[in-house]
């Protein structure tokens, strides 16, 4: 693939050294280049220093084809990205006339005269190539050395992705010879990731353990499958893998493609014309919001009610007091109670209810951190679920909100209509 | 600071190499390093490759005095870190019977047998020190030459974050030689940044440019304030640049050293011994689970209702009917109807109501996506805002949500008693 070609990032910038930021250009730069079947295999980020930059750069050219550079090309003086590929190389750097009334145009376009500082901008290594901004004033540069290329753009992502559609792409489409990386990814509800792991380890040698990556996140599992070739081929090979892990994981899939559970949820109530409320405890809105983040949930999703306290749990969704005093607001009568009650009071066909102790206080020996009950209502189904989940009140309320919504998704798709 | 020792962080894993994840647990351990004046001055990924892992290694080690690996621990074949470390220092590594016996002991917590697969984990490279992993398996490790430091930690946070603490801490608290960096942080709600800068600029030549931060974030800012030197002096200069601050800024700052609005406005509502409801409409939920989100919220916090369709805001709220014919859904007077609701049907002291257009879909001319309304419901209060937020569904739930949060704070804060 790429005929092999590889590629590396690389982030500028001391910003980014921080507690905070991280380097999301490299995801830009990592899905342009896997069009053309180019991988990223090694990323960084280094401050603004220069000697940091350049052995970065040297070590990085050294192993990849490709090294693409991000920030550091402003005018100020932390902006060491050029005299950084300056010293890596070890060509001079001056300034360019041409390059200088680039940035000139620019700023007298914003009806503004270029600041004396900016001509540093306007320094071009020797045998590089600049590459005009055509969003902002800070210009890139493409050096070729021996059939390996650097290439650098401002850290400004909205400047960034136009240089990288425009000048990188030029130079790399054709690195692939026609061959495109394709994939597809299997969402999957209620499972654990060691065990869906020894389900279709088998299948690995078959497709290539390279092609088979799993991302888990509490509960959900995203299974991405990649295929390498002339386009028409690797669409072949997708379906034929997708088949295969489907014939293994069954209903455990919940889509191919889409972006999360409640996203799978709308689309089989929408199709089925139905509706859905929500009645939640430990995930006090998480849930709901989770429902309402995706476009056009209105359509099915009619509401749902945040109950913290018991009275509310009686008054908005009415769960008997003497079921509330019998077992505890933290049980699975309740949160019977709490989705038959959200579907009466509520008026939806559908209703989940969630109660549990998200910690981290309020844990008992009987009833721990992380115990959470939760319960679906439909057209003649009732049915309730109990786990206890690990982790902070976070993560123990993320698992609850993913458990929830795939029971839901299993009890939409078994009884088809 | 730190002796001029300098840190470097190593992420690994396949999964990071992709364009949907980054390496967030840098920031953990550069949070964490930052505490005792070692500044992480190179981040590395890279996939599941020993020969590609242990290469980073081994630059790494050159110029830090420690490498702090995260991920590729776990215990299948593409977890290579441990065979990456045993390469770069150029060291056997093997099975451990003491460590096979604390991955044991763990799954027999669990109420499971250890698989098979899992004794990979202890295998333990010469002159190592393995650590052990009270939140999961898969055990972490320290390794010491020439007095540098290679430390490697599970990529799975929650497991992460205990090891840095207990072992990681332990190995760097003295190298700072008593110096430290503190920092501060002024949350404030209701501003935007360019305004912000305008309002401060003029103090950063007092304090050091690099030493005052802002971070914006939908109508939050923080202002990180840092200080360095012996613990005491850093203390006092920070106090300096709080009041200096907090003279500019007055009724902004929501608070100092908080993580959000939520936090604030509860702990006003503690202090008051007062309580609060929700009614949501476009946030859809994500107010409610930004306050639920804090350990305690249910001490203030009763509850809410997501009414996205208007029957429910008749039902559930008691907005009338007319109100909403007559102003439509998205209007001053519902949002405030919806508070003052949500007040009485609640059974709270104070309420929230949002209603607005999040889109992409259901914009006019009149009311264009973007367009909310907010209103509080408190004691003798009743206050509505109106604002046109730019950007997709997630941004203008974002800032809806930190927009009423931010109203009510200033109304608990007003009204002190």
């Amino acid at each position: 693939m790429g005929e092999g070609r590889t590629a590396a990032c690389l982030a500028v910038g001391s910003e980014l050294m921080g507690d905070r930021r991280l380097d999301s250009n490299s995801l830009t730069v990592t899905r342009t280049l896997a069009r053309y079947a180019i991988p990223v295999l090694e990323k960084r980020v280094v401050g603004d220093s220069v000697e940091l930059v350049a052995a970065a750069i040297r070590e990085l050219v050294a192993r990849h084809d490709l090294v693409v550079i991000t920030g550091g090309l402003g005018p100020t003086a932390d902006d060491v990205t050029r005299d950084a590929v300056a010293l890596a190389v070890g060509r001079p750097i001056a300034v360019d006339a041409e390059v200088e009334g680039w940035i000139r145009e620019r700023y007298a376009e914003l009806g503004r005269r270029m600041p004396e500082i900016c001509s540093t901008m306007a320094r071009v290594v020797e045998g590089s190539r600049p590459l005009r901004n055509r969003r902002g004033s800070a210009p890139g540069l493409l050096y070729e050395a021996r059939g390996r290329l650097i290439a650098a753009f401002p850290g400004v992502p909205w400047e960034m992705e136009e240089m990288l559609e425009r000048d990188l792409v030029a130079e790399v489409a054709d690195w692939s010879g026609g061959a495109v990386r394709l994939s597809r990814t299997l969402l999957l509800g209620g499972v654990v990731e060691s065990d869906t792991e020894d389900r279709i380890r088998h299948l690995y040698p078959r497709f290539g353990r390279e092609n088979v990556t799993i991302l888990a996140s509490y509960g959900v599992l995203r299974l991405v499958l990649t295929a390498d070739g002339d386009e028409a081929a690797a669409r072949r090979r997708l379906q034929t893998m997708e088949t295969a892990f489907r014939e293994i994981l069954g209903a455990d899939v919940a889509g191919v493609d889409v972006d999360g559970l409640a996203t799978v949820v709308l689309a089989a109530l929408r199709r089925r014309g139905e509706t859905l409320a929500a009645a939640e405890s430990c995930t006090g809105g998480l849930l709901s919001a989770r429902l309402t983040d995706v476009a056009g949930a209105s359509e099915a999703y009619v509401g749902g009610v945040v109950t913290y306290s018991n009275r509310l749990k009686e008054e908005l969704l009415g769960v008997p007091r003497d079921v509330l005093l019998a077992h505890g607001a933290v049980s699975a009568e309740v949160a019977r109670a709490m989705a038959a009650g959200a579907r009466q009071y509520l008026q939806a066909d559908w209703a989940v209810g969630v109660t549990g102790i998200a910690g981290p206080g309020g844990g008992t020996a009987d009833k721990p951190v992380g115990l959470v009950h939760w319960a679906v209502a439909g057209p003649g189904v009732l049915e309730d679920h109990r786990r206890v989940f690990m982790g902070d009140r976070g993560i123990v309320r993320e698992w609850s909100a993913n458990a929830a919504l795939d029971t839901l998704r299993r009890l939409l798709n078994e009884d088809r209509r």
